[in-house]
């Protein structure tokens, strides 16, 4: 398949070029680097011994994504991955949220009406869900306008957007992967995330403690009904995240589906800690904080329609998780800039 | 106060144009002309005698509507109205409808931050609320995901848009009217309902058969469990919605805040006609036809909120109405085309 990925040279998006890649496909990669950098695609060209062809695009202009696709096309997919997704930064800035994010995917919905490309797979969020009651999250669990950010809110509406626009062309197959934690690298250590500014998620967080950039993490909420007090969240490997995308291209059904991607197995805030300490050897220093408005108490899913319908399941834990994070925390303290 | 509208020749901003200047205050339209007319300008103007201020611009456009408000600002108020609005369209045409009605609102709203206006009115629609248990309708009655058309999905998801919005300026105030469903016509039979092609909404069609310019009505659903099995409507006059709209940033407040602007008082579908026969002295033939998927028993509001916080209240009942609308479409039998 010719597939082209939006956003490709961001966190998933590299690893998802490298698994495309791997499995015999061919990718384009359309990024606009306002959250990325040019760096990823030079790493992905060296993992994948091939010269990914990229354009720099902003995907929520029509018209430079059309000339974009009549030079670089035709695809067989669309990975729609380009999106803000910092979700304090969305709280304070929501219309550039609903801008980039829901613009980008009436564009690139309407790039594949227009240059009839079969399958369309949308990068979504298990913040969709509502009902803490619904746990471990299923694709039918509630989800409704009740979400704590505008992030959140921009990837349901797109959501919504492809369910309509599926409605109007019964042979389009439209994909709605339903992310939940994505943490790790790719073993090489040469692709991996690289957050701007101070990084909000725990992973970057810890890693950055680990490696003495950072003094110590802040545990948001002890006193949850958890087994030991922290949040519960499904850290998924970023690499079994990328497969996932692939398995779902390859397995598109007609229609608009949606699948969760988690490993269905939760783990603390403290656990993930631990498992840190251990993979990288090093001590991380922790102070307690108060909890987070709009942070659940525990989110996780079972991941058990992916693995009949796209017959995928993650395959990594949480300890191979930290050890690759380590290995490009280490060979890139500054990331990409590095 | 000075005054923005957008679709300012459509049906409803037409008419909210003519009950600003009316009251004193400036108006200037930003239109496309895409599902209006220019002539509804040169009455607007034969009616107050003025020479009201327009421009053809797409307020999808960022770059115009910031051009068009540096040469015919500054404002006090926008009243955001451009949007599509057929609901059937809306569903064989999902992009378009997002990409216009959710697009245009961030465009406004970033023009409101941008220009440093204090008042956003946005133009929404009572088919947001969900449940006909909480009939009649207030403002805090549910409302959902589950819509039954793309239209009434791109407003909920601009009201969301606003209110979002709306915690990032503790100073701008945002009114999100929800109309319930506009009839009638300017007494003076010079501004109207001009729908493009076969008209979808029942009053339009009514007139037309009344003209004898349509065959016959249909009758979607005569097992309704209501008065006389057809279903119930909260029909509003054009020119009180209209001064619901000047009450509105009249006494807007800060924050974001919603008013249901109806009369409270539902009429049947045959209660509808049998008006419009009345008021035009016409028989109207109608023919029985199955429900329409979509289509609610009952859709009416209790609009005290509007009355008690905006000192508004709808005057004219549906007599009134139909007789205004019958003589617009008397006197432009094919609307401005006439």
């Amino acid at each position: 398949m010719r597939v082209l990925l939006t956003g490709g040279a961001g966190y998933i998006g590299a690893h998802t070029v490298v698994e495309l890649i791997a499995a015999g496909h061919e990718a384009v990669i359309f990024d606009d680097f306002s959250c990325s950098s040019p760096v990823a695609i030079e790493r992905i060209n060296e993992i994948t011994g091939t010269q990914v062809c990229n354009r720099t695009i902003d995907v929520t202009d029509a018209e430079a994504v059309r000339a974009g696709i009549d030079e670089t096309g035709p695809f067989d997919a669309i990975i729609h991955l380009a999106a803000r997704k910092a979700i304090g930064e969305s709280v304070s800035l929501p219309l550039e949220y609903y801008e980039n994010n829901v613009g980008s995917t009436i564009v690139m919905l309407a790039a594949m009406r227009e240059h009839g490309i079969s399958t369309f797979l949308f990068s979504g969020t298990g913040t969709v869900y509502t009902h803490q009651e619904d746990l471990p999250f299923v694709e039918t669990s509630r989800t409704g306008l009740a979400l704590p950010n505008p992030y959140s809110k921009s990837k349901r509406i797109c959501e919504e957007i492809m369910a309509d626009f599926a409605r109007t062309g019964p042979d389009r197959r439209l994909i709605g992967l339903r992310y939940f934690n994505p943490i790790g690298a790719h073993e090489s250590g040469l692709i991996g995330e690289d957050p701007q500014g101070i990084p909000n998620n725990l992973m970057p967080i810890v890693a950055r403690v680990a490696a003495g950039i950072l003094p110590q993490v802040s545990i948001f909420g002890r006193d949850y009904d958890t087994v030991d007090g922290t949040a519960l969240r499904d850290y998924i490997h970023v690499v079994d995240l990328a497969r996932g995308h692939l398995a779902a291209i390859e397995h598109a059904e007609r229609g608009m589906h949606f699948y969760n991607l988690g490993t269905g197995q939760p783990s603390s805030v403290l656990e993930l800690i631990a498992a840190f300490e251990e993979a990288s050897g090093r001590q991380i220093t922790v102070v307690d904080a108060p909890r987070r408005a709009g942070d659940a108490q525990a989110t996780y899913c079972l991941p058990d329609k992916a693995h009949v319908k796209l017959a995928w399941r993650a395959e990594f834990g949480i300890g191979r998780a930290c050890g690759d994070y380590w290995r490009w925390q280490q060979q890139n303290p500054e990331g990409y800039r590095s």
